[in-house]
Order: C-alpha cells, then structure tokens, then sequence
C-alpha cells in the first residue's frame, strides 16, 4: 500500500481523509476506542437475519481452512510470485502477470472476467550506487523513489547536510544548502506521519538548491535493508534525484553531521522516467441471483507491486484472497442476491491509478452500481477483524456482520476507516466499505523492501483471510437490503 | 565471530571442538543441562574468599551501570564504528582504528599498551551484481564470501542447479553440474550446522564442474539482506566464484527448480585477492598488584569485522566491554593482584588470524604466562551470566565467581564451552576460559550484514556486559588462588 495523496493534502480539513491519515501516522493501525454500537436501533427482524448467516459463514470457514481449500490461496499466491516476480507499474512483468489472471479468473470458473484500462506511468530503475567517499568508504545501500530523476553521468559527489525534521531544515539557510546532498532522517513515528519525507523530501530540498536527497527508510525496524516508495515534486521545484538510505546509515550520518564532521556522498542513479503506458485493472465476478449488476459488493486488492522483493505482501495477498474468495464461493455453490466483484487494481504504487481509471469510467452509475467496497492492502496476516466507514445505519448492520466472524476469533470492528487506499475514491465521499484488520505489527519491516517475499506469507493466515473475506461478502452480498449510503459527488480539489 | 576452523575438520573427534560446533549448532547458544556443581569440594574458606568480594563486584556494577561511566560504553563503540566504518582485515580501515585504540587505551590510563603483529589476507570486494534473467527479471542481492574469486570479465551467464542439501547435491552426477552455478538452499539449523553450506558450497559445487556457487544467507530471520562471511576452497578444486544471496531469493529460487522451470543469472562479481598484508593485536594492561606479568587474565573481543554494516556488533561490542573493563577498574582505583590484559584481536573473521599469532608469539611461556582466558563475541546484549571451560577444580572456583553477577541478575552457569572462537587457541588445550552469555536471539539476524550497526547496541546493555567483564575479570584476577589448568601443548593437526 501507499499512503493517499490525500494525506499530503495539507491545509484541507476533511475529517474522514484526515482520520485515515492520523490513523497510520501512529503506527500501523491504531487501536481505536471502539465504540460498542449501543446507539443502533436495527430493526429486530434484520438482527435476526444477519445471525442467521452463522452456519453458511461456518461453513465457508470451515470449507476454506480446514478443508479442501486450505492452502490454494498461498499455492496461486506463490505461483503468482514466483511465475513473474515483482509488478511494477508500466513494466512487461505486471502484464503479464494480468494477463496470467485473467486466464486463472477463467479457469477457476468467474464470470464476466475482463480488464478495464488505466494509464499507469512508466517508471525505470536503472544502475543505482551510494558512497560514502568521506570521512570513511562505506557503501550506502538505497533504493531510488517513484518518479525520481537520475543524476548526471558519473553521478553526483557533494556534502552533506543532515537534518531530522523538515523544522530544522527550515532553519538553514538557501546557501547552506545550495549544491548540497540533503539526508532526511526523520524518527518513526508511524507509517503516516513519517512517510511524507519520502513523498516530499525532494522537493522541500530542491527548493533550496540542494542536487540531491537522501531519506532514512520509512520503517521502524531493519537489517540494513534499504525500503523505497512513492514520491512526487511540486511543480515549481528542479527535480533533484531521490532515495531512501537504510536506517542505519542514515543514523550513522546524522550522528557525525551533528558532531560537525563533513561528509561526502558519491550518489549515481540511472533511473529514468518514460512515455506513460496503458495498463489494466482485472475483473472477475460471481453474478447475483437477484441483482444482477447493480448494487455490486467489490472486494479487492492490487495487482502491480513495487520492484524490490515480489509484491508477495503488498499486495499479493490482498488480490489473492480477493479472487479466491470468489473462487471458493463458487466451488461451494454459494451464490448470493447480489454480485460479488473481484477486482485487481493496477498502478495502486504509483498513485492508486488503477482505482482513480475505474472511478471515472463507472462515475455515471457509481450511486446505482457500487454497494460496498472491501480492499485488502495492508498485510494478509492472521485476521482479526473488520473496519469499517460509512453512515451510521450501515455501521450498524455491518457490525452484526463482522459478530459472524466468531470462528475466525476475528471480531474485531473499527470505525471511521476510508476501507483502504485504493477504494478511498468511494469510501471518501460516503460509499460504505471495510478492510482487514490482521496482525499486521511487521508491516512495515518488508514494506517496499527486498524482504516483501513469500517468506512473510502463512498458508494458513491466507487461509483465514480468504475465509473472512468470502463470509463478510456473501453475507453483505445477500442480504434482503442494501446498504445505506450517503454519498457525495467527487469535488475536483479532493478528487482522488 | 566466525565458526571456527576447528567445526569444519570432518572426522577429527574432540569432543570439546565438537561440543562447541553442536552447540553452535543448536542455535545460537543452547541451553545446556546446568550441573549444579553439587560436586565441587572447594575448600570453605576459598568459597568464603569468594563469597567476600561481593561488595566489590556490587560497586562495580553500580559505577559502570548507574554511575559515572554509564554509557560511555557505547559512546566509545559509537566514536569507533562511526569514526572508520567497517574494519576489514587488510583495510587501511582497520589499521586506522587500531592506531586510534592505541591512543585510546593510553587516554583511559591502560598500561603496557602496544600492539603485535599478526599476518592477515587481503580480500577486497569489488563490484557485485547478479540478476535473474529468466524466467523473469530480478536483481538478487548479494554478497560475496571472503577468498572468493570474481567472474571473469563480463560475468557468467549460466542455468541454475538448486539443492536444500550436500546429501541432495551428492546424487547429482558431475555432468549434470557443469557449467551450472549451484544454489544452495540449506534450512536455517542453527548457525554451526547450517553454516557449512557457505564454508564449503564453492568446494562441494566446483568439484562437480560448476561455475559458481549461491548460497542461502546464514539467518533464520531476514528483511531482504544478504549475509557475507568466511568461505575455504579446498586445495585440489578449481576456485569458482562465491556468494550468499538473500534467503528470499534462495527459496524462491528452489522452489521454482523444484517445479522443473529453467532459471538463468548472470552473475558478476570483481572481488579480488591480493597480497597478505601485516595487522596488529592491540594490548593494554591494568598491571597487577603482586604478580606482574605472569598469570595474566586476558579479557578479548576482535577488533575486525567484515565490510558491510559497521561491525558494531561482531564485535564492536566485545572489544569495546574489554577495553572499557580496564579503563573502569583503572579509574575506580581498583587493581587486581594479577595482571588483567586486554586484547582487541585483528584478522578473526579470516581466520582467527589475530589469535594464532598471539598464541605462536606466547607460546614458549603459556603455562606461565596465561592464568584466565575472557572473549565476547556472540553479541553485547543483555547479560545473562558466563559460560565456561576448563577442569572440574577451575569449574568450581568459577561457578562460585558467576553468583556473585546477582547485581545484574546474570548469574546463569553453563559448561563446557569453547570461551569464544579466538581464544580457543587455549581453551582447547585445557587453559580455563569463558564467555559472555547474553540475550542474543536476534544475533544472527544483523551477523555478517549490512544490519551490524549500532542501532542493535543498547547503551545499559554495554554497561552491563561491561560492568560484568570488569567484576568478573577483576575477580578472577585477585583471588589468592590461581585458576587450576590441565594444559595439553599443541598438535599440529589441531591446531588452530
């Protein structure tokens, strides 16, 4: 995942995109107060109904982990992986990847598969090396950001300026900074709160005449693994090249810079930005008994991935059990009164684009089409539970909902969410939606990384994800009403 | 630390050697059946003497932990590893910051100060680099292993042979292998067992006619980084180029084999070895008080490491608490009847090198000369007590030694034990010795890899190994008895 453009947005104080952001800023998800629902006054008879659900969500579960489906969800998510590895916007390797799914969708017997486009940019990492070339040689392990331009050939030699906070980079003057390499080594401060030197590192730098930016990677725990990650210049800025360090050089580095030593970096960077490329977001559905096409429960994930590791967590697992979801419940027979839609979104990294294409193409209907939306972007881990945004009348029916995940010990319910980066172009305007909550606590420590591999996925956690996400769709998916919903109309300032 | 060389001599039975190589083994430290020494018959009045000093031992551990000296510890490691970096056998690095501890030693009133020479290679890394190119793209991260070769000009560009097991690759034929670079995917089995895929996979691999040999990173715990380390080609194989990638790639890349799929890398690596250069033990003494320069108390850690990360931990961390015990005890006015000696050892990571060279130089008057051999290399963490080796007589004066660390709730016994790879020298023969034991878990995580930095160094953590040292070390140093010793003079196929 990645964090909203909307959490950049500074100065604009729309509660719902702001909570998002607060949320992750204090680590990966915050405990919040739960409130316990005792202000819902849900008819008696639909309370009734929605716990009459439990045997079919034993069953799904039971089917699922402990039956003859435990384990394909981390087989199709291995050989996803391990077929094309990491899936990166505009590269051979997501597309093929889509079209590998779209064929396996087909197979696994979804119906109305397809690809719907999105224009995705085409970004290159090239040959990238840091050095350290004083007061001692020491390699620097990096990564290059999203978008970032290249440095000359022959690379950049230039000093340092280390600084913790964009505060105390406020205090230097342009001259101090003019022809320097500026490292930002921000603490942790979770993931919200710390990210935006990554995203805006360059540019707050360039702005003073810096030739390049460093930034200490946006994670609370490494082993000299460097993490990259989106980022993007303003307009009025020179683009400087931009990377993330490891945490431990960039604290080395601050340390020395505050001692007063001079520091000289040898950055080359090849990365390159070229011609933006179409790419396509992948659909398969379990069509409704009754409403057929209309009032569809999306359930989803994205498909392309960073270029370090393989995408395996972010967000291999949340495509896979979006799909398998759809696969199992087919397999099972079980065809609810609604529509359930897997979708894959492509180009989330750079810019949660594949959703932003799929808005303004369904835009005419969305009031009609859309019921509820499910993203899974933040870890497939061991599950436990289910948050959620949306008007308070839904909010009561869900959390009845989320009371049949019981086998699955995953009851957990939290409110206000924005149901995940890729679907805030719905859950923001009031379209009702939910994610994952799993015991995500290491997130962050593959995010981005070359550590984001099959090794931090568990059969049987995939297993209890793809079971809670099938349960909790069926059911919104068949309930005799739909769900509440206030919606507004996208205002271009917020568009995401 | 390294294993030593003694693990790898296959049929030699030692049972001390071989204790330490299982041990290793295991994990990082076993836990061993603790005798309860129910059968020590230590004269009442030794156990009386002994008992005595735990006021002393309370005031040291008092000073070095909440006083004065509370965290000077690692801000002496910090001023090290920032100052020169990693501290490669052969560097101008490392012979930097052995002129540097010189003078360091002499500022903190150590005595006798001076260093002896000790002959170590020269390896230097060069440029690495190794892709994936079918059948998709991945850039692996890689290290190269110490003595490698590099590839010829170009690289290698080469199909994949990948094995879990030495047993696995024996039923391959030879030509089945050639040409091939070889992966190696050994399961994490503890450090001592699993690490003889990276000591000997070139060797195993060449034999057979590859043309390179990848190994799966030593760690049971990884974010993506590879772990560099000791490797010895065997005289009558050709010597094939040689690495560790990432333990993610490494099972990717097996399970893939596994599936019958063809994977190509093209491998380069420019590592080197030049001419073997002099390095340096660096020595300092608190001098005793009654027997002057025999029945010394060595209190070691190494001062080289390898060349990625900082060497913070292996072993930043051990030199710095031997050092720091003498400057302590020295400033606190306290001065043991024997000598206490500290010795930062150079070359350990080629070998041992520091060692063999220091026991070659003293050998004439050993007997003489060594009363207690101390080393810290398996990490600075928490302190949780001493493991030792010797005679059953030395056993029970120690034992007795180790209650007193109840300050530092670091009061855990175990035996037999090696005392540390470099002094193995002497604690194979019979000289008594022991080690820190401490709460490393994670050591093998950051071991050998870019993660070696001084985020993994905890302040109070350093006080407390250092406070222990110095107590235990001062201690041994002043009791009125030596400490009993049943030494075997060397062998030569033995030895060290």
């Amino acid at each position: 995942m990645r964090i909203p453009l909307s959490c950049r947005v500074v100065g604009v104080v729309v509660s719902l995109l702001f909570t998002y952001c607060g949320r992750l800023s204090a680590g990966v998800i915050d405990n919040h107060v739960d409130q316990l629902g005792a202000d819902c006054q849900l008819p008696d008879a639909l309370v009734q109904e929605i716990k009459g659900y439990q045997p079919i969500v034993n069953k799904i579960v039971g089917r699922i982990v402990d039956g003859e489906f435990a384990g394909k969800t981390w087989d199709s998510l291995a050989e996803l992986v391990d077929t094309f590895g990491a899936r990166l916007a505009g590269s051979e390797q997501l597309e093929k990847a889509i079209d590998w799914a779209v064929g396996k969708l087909k197979e696994d017997g979804l119906e109305n598969v397809h690809t719907e486009e999105a224009q995705v940019p085409h970004w290159v990492r090239g040959y990238e090396n840091a050095q350290l070339v004083a007061p001692f040689k020491k390699n620097l392990p990096l990564l290059g950001l999203g978008y970032t331009v290249g440095t000359p050939r022959g690379g950049i030699i230039a000093d340092v300026i280390a600084v913790e906070s964009f505060k105390e980079f406020e205090k230097l003057a342009p001259e101090q900074v003019k022809g320097k390499i500026v490292v930002f080594v921000p603490k942790w401060e979770g993931y919200g709160k710390t990210v935006v030197y990554r995203s805006k590192g360059a540019s707050v730098a360039a702005r003073k005449g810096a030739v390049a930016s460093l930034i200490r990677s946006v994670t609370p725990f490494s082993i000299g693994s460097p993490h990259t990650g989106m980022q993007s210049y303003d307009d009025d800025v020179k683009k400087i090249p931009t990377a993330c360090i490891t945490v431990e050089d960039a604290e080395m580095i601050l340390r020395k810079y505050r001692k007063g030593e001079t520091l000289t970096i040898h950055l080359e960077m090849e990365d390159r930005n070229m011609e933006p490329v179409m790419s396509r977001n992948t659909i398969g559905e379990l069509v409704g008994t009754t409403y057929t096409n209309t009032s569809v429960v999306v359930v989803s994930g994205h498909l392309d991935s960073w270029d370090v590791g393989v995408g395996a967590m972010d967000d291999g697992g949340g495509a896979l059990i979006s799909w398998k979801a759809l696969t199992f419940l087919k397999a099972m027979g079980l065809r609810p009164r609604r529509t359930i839609r897997a979708i894959l979104w492509t180009g989330e990294e750079f810019g949660l684009l594949g959703g932003k294409a799929y808005k303004e193409a369904h835009m005419e209907n969305e009031k009609k089409e859309f019921n509820f939306f499910f993203e899974s972007d933040i870890g497939t881990f061991e599950p436990k539970g289910l948050d959620f945004s949306g008007n308070k009348e839904a909010e009561c029916i869900f959390r009845e909902v989320v009371k049949l995940m019981s086998p699955l010990n995953a009851t957990e319910f939290q409110t206000p969410t924005d149901g995940g980066p890729d679907v805030t172009h719905w859950t923001s305007r009031g379209f009702p939606g939910a994610s994952l909550i799993n015991k995500n606590e290491k997130y962050f420590w593959f995010h981005h990384s070359n550590g984001d591999s099959m090794a931090v996925e568990d059969p049987k956690n995939l297993d209890k994800c793809a079971a809670l996400w099938a349960a909790a769709a069926y059911v919104v998916a068949d309930l005799s009403v739909a769900m509440p919903k206030d919606v507004t109309d996208p205002i271009s300032h917020l568009d995401l």
